[in-house]
């Protein structure tokens, strides 16, 4: 199949809409069963270290939602200290576990044989994870459904709450899903002014 | 911004045409500096923990190449013994170093204070830099640029090569861009019978 310049267009404009959204910005609204399938089914065409396959899935129960977000925010009471930009940090609203429709936190499978393409970089297991996904987080953005990566979250306490063996499985992210009032037209933390952009001079290491 | 199922249905068949491209189906032709840049814009909009951007390029030479090359070849040479379906496995074509017109090696910059959302999970820094690829792989397949990650690679080697600080930085990727002869239908390994793909049931832990 090939592509014309209006297709690489909507691409670039959908990757360039996504944003991490919180609890500030989800709205009250159910997603369908329909589109939370086809959020699902892009993870599924991520690619993937050897054509592992390694993305795992929790959907989220409600009362579960509670239990983690009570986590975040002891844990995020303790990172409070770590930033010189007290204020800011502070007022910071970084996750929307309770006001988004559906929570999934995402694991990957860790293999007991040896998989294509690892065998030098184990770490691409977690890394195949990661791009499913973002898959999911473009084509949520695609059906206007707004996500955001909680990770101010010990690893440890969510497999508790999810009873995950850690042999078995790792935990690589907290994904909330929703609806949302808008979708910036900047990163939040661009717009508030905790980051700039970088120069793309500046991300080149060699040329 | 909003989306209509128009824009759907174009994200959805680029993530789904979207291939790991070797060899075997590069071809000859350069890639303009124009597409090149559109490229690396589309990593500098990908999500990132703490608004970090912690990606960085190195922008491999020809010459560079070769000892890349040299040293895919004996990795791989080593990797043979680990899989049991042998003649598939050794029969593979799993880089396109020489063949594609543009490699790219990806490293993560490590960061010396604290970055906003990496204070419990760490690994989140080298996540963002795997967001950056894969924006950059659907912005190639949008071009009709075929691109394929090489990881049968030693990141110790891979340093050696471009002379990377690993205190500084971590190798996360070594990425070939090139024209193709065609895109697959479906993942290589599929299509060879080395894997399935996973029904979307048996990938939901806890429903």
């Amino acid at each position: 199949m090939l592509f014309n310049k209006k297709d690489q267009n909507t691409l670039n404009k959908i990757i360039t809409a996504r944003r991490d959204v919180r609890g500030n910005n989800f709205i009250n609204k159910k997603i369908s069963k329909k589109n939370l399938l086809k959020i699902l089914d892009s993870a599924q065409n991520a690619p993937s270290v050897g054509y592992s396959q390694p993305w795992r899935f929790v959907m989220v129960k409600e009362e579960e939602k509670d239990l983690v977000y009570k986590h975040f925010s002891s844990s995020f009471e303790k990172s409070k200290k770590k930033f010189k930009n007290k204020k800011l940090y502070n007022s910071l609203k970084l996750e929307g576990i309770k006001e988004s429709h559906t929570n999934i936190a995402v694991y990957y499978k860790k293999s007991k044989s040896d998989i294509l393409g690892q065998t030098y970089m184990k770490r691409t297991g977690e890394y195949s994870v990661v791009c499913a996904i973002l898959n999911m987080w473009l084509t949520a953005r695609s059906l206007n459904i707004g996500m955001g990566w909680v990770s101010i979250l010990k690893p440890k306490k969510i497999n508790k709450i999810f009873d995950i063996n850690k042999q078995d499985y790792k935990f690589i992210a907290y994904l909330c899903f929703g609806y949302t009032k808008e979708f910036y037209s900047e990163p939040e933390l661009k717009k508030l002014g905790w980051k700039k952009k970088k120069k793309l001079k500046s991300l080149i290491l060699k040329n």
